[in-house]
């Protein structure tokens, strides 16, 4: 399969999609006879396109300047997705903007308008599916589309392909995860170094592991995103954002941390959802958990996921570690599932 | 798609997936739109067929009764493999009867006949892998049949099938896996009971854990077979059993054990393959694990497996305990993600 690329979104994931496909295309025509052209790359500001597929100089000319795409010849202020979309050809949206938790815009039309013309979608933009996750799947269903969106479940860490290949068949009735890594790095570097949550807040953010603004992360709207994602597609849930009771780690007290030491316990936040008749429910909040609970030993910003199944059994992931290099990774996982299943 | 199964081997694993069919059907045939007949079913000494699909009411008497098969009408003594492959008219050969490390045989030989008439196999037998891998798969490819041995690797840990999906298009560097159960609950309990070897082994096969002679556990043979499938899988290598060095846990002291104890380390049977160069090495031995390391929380007959890649990361799977249930399922989930693919 030749894919005719249209990258939307250029900042370390776009970037890192595009830098891992110049270093496995080798590998990736030889074994899946995947090839592809990049027609063009958006992002907040204009873009280059190329309907015969952007040169190897420039590709790499946009990786290693500074400035990006700004630098290059064939840039083109204000260059919209809406230029391009019926014109340039294109067969493989990938969609990597920044997450909108409020409505999913502007991805939100962008992968509607692209599944509308039957045009595959992959993408590591939560917010489309926050609350339009069905009407998204039944759009790409009606088009013979596929929809990939392993990266927005946890990126390199293979949540939903998980539950896909690896339990096939098997029905699950519980899935409980670690999905956000700075939430546990605060909490681990709390109990392990015995600091306050803005200290260790604090060190994550000059890591770079935290943003300047965490409320996405420490309030748990990140991890309530995932399981919601996760959810709605291993166990057939059609959950909004509203449905999810949330509660972050934001103001957590040392004490409550080294009460539960105490006791040889840790606290963890998670992501839970559990079958409850016809209906799935899910919440993210702070559990306690004891040596012998899978998520025990997840440290630092290790990322991990239990699920409980019939009649394939319990099983844990644990892996993946935040990473541009993962999240670029797991959108080409997406595709070269896809082409198999295509072959 | 609609399966003509012919069945080899009607103990454990092969009751399992008899009887997972019948409970799942519906389900399966409403999402995969999978149906099946159970053509011809085999055990050592004889079997039935059925043209026309062993019929519901035989199926329950032979998944009930304590005599299994002897004890149906249309049992019949002597019937063999060679006497159906011909004129049974199936399309997918599952065979589960017991490994024979040797040569593999006889299921060696039925599965080369399978697939040489062009009739798709999935297996729960190790012994026509440790020396023919290459052999199969070839030939499988040749009349584009599936060869599905997911089962083969870890019952249902999911080591194969996470390699394919979770893992797809990254290159596998080293994995490390506990993949034997008895020998891992031999080990957990000395060190957790300060018993002796031979009494752990002895709680084992009370327990039904553990086999009357237990020389293919303890002796690594079964670990060592599991590691050459998933890296010839995995890694492309064409590893037969006598390229592997294999230590098992025969006699291993207390002392040993509690040695890693005392400095917060316990000893782990594992199977190992690296990637070196263009070779792959493998070998069974014994590793002295920190509480770091990903195999450290393995306890009793728990397995788990640890996946080294570029770029997806470092993962980390943990679960399918052993059973004839998880066994039956994983045949299953082959014969599903098959499926997936066709469609």
């Amino acid at each position: 399969m030749h894919w005719r690329i249209g990258l939307v979104g250029f900042g370390n994931v776009g970037k890192a999609f595009v830098s891992l496909y110049r270093e496995f295309r080798e590998i990736w025509n030889k074994r899946f006879g995947l090839t592809s052209d990049f027609v063009f790359i958006l992002n907040s500001r204009g873009g280059i396109f190329d309907e015969k597929g952007i040169s190897d100089e420039a590709l790499n000319e946009a990786l290693s300047s500074k400035e990006g795409l700004t630098s290059l010849k064939g840039w083109r202020k204000g260059l919209k997705f809406e230029d391009l979309i019926d014109s340039a050809n294109i067969n493989l949206l990938v969609e990597v903007s920044p997450t909108n938790i409020k409505n999913g815009e502007p991805a939100l039309s962008y992968i509607k308008s692209a599944l509308s013309k039957g045009i595959h979608v992959v993408t590591g933009n939560k917010g489309p599916f926050l609350y339009n996750f069905r009407e998204l799947f039944d759009l790409a269903k009606e088009k013979k589309c596929f929809l990939g969106i392993g990266c927005t479940a946890g990126a390199a860490l293979p949540s939903i392909n998980f539950g896909l290949g690896s339990l096939s068949g098997s029905r699950i009735d519980r899935i409980e995860g670690v999905l956000n890594g700075v939430c546990n790095f605060i909490l681990t570097s709390m109990e392990e170094k015995g600091i306050s949550f803005e200290e260790a807040l604090k060190i994550a953010q000059e890591m770079g592991i935290a943003e300047t603004d965490p409320s996405l992360d420490i309030d748990g709207w990140d991890t309530a995103s995932k399981i919601l994602i996760i959810a709605n597609y291993l166990m057939d849930s059609s959950l909004t954002l509203k449905d999810i009771q949330v509660k972050g780690i934001r103001g957590i007290s040392q004490k409550e941390i080294l009460d539960a030491k105490k006791i040889g316990k840790r606290l963890k936040l998670a992501g839970v959802a559990v079958r409850d008749g016809e209906r799935v429910k899910a919440e993210v909040k702070l559990i306690e958990v004891g040596e012998n609970h899978f998520l025990f030993d997840l440290r630092g910003t290790n990322k991990g996921i239990l699920y409980v199944t019939y009649p394939a059994g319990e099983f844990f992931v644990k892996g993946g570690a935040s990473s541009p290099t993962g999240a670029g990774y797991s959108i080409w996982r997406d595709i070269i599932n896809f082409q198999f299943k295509l072959q």
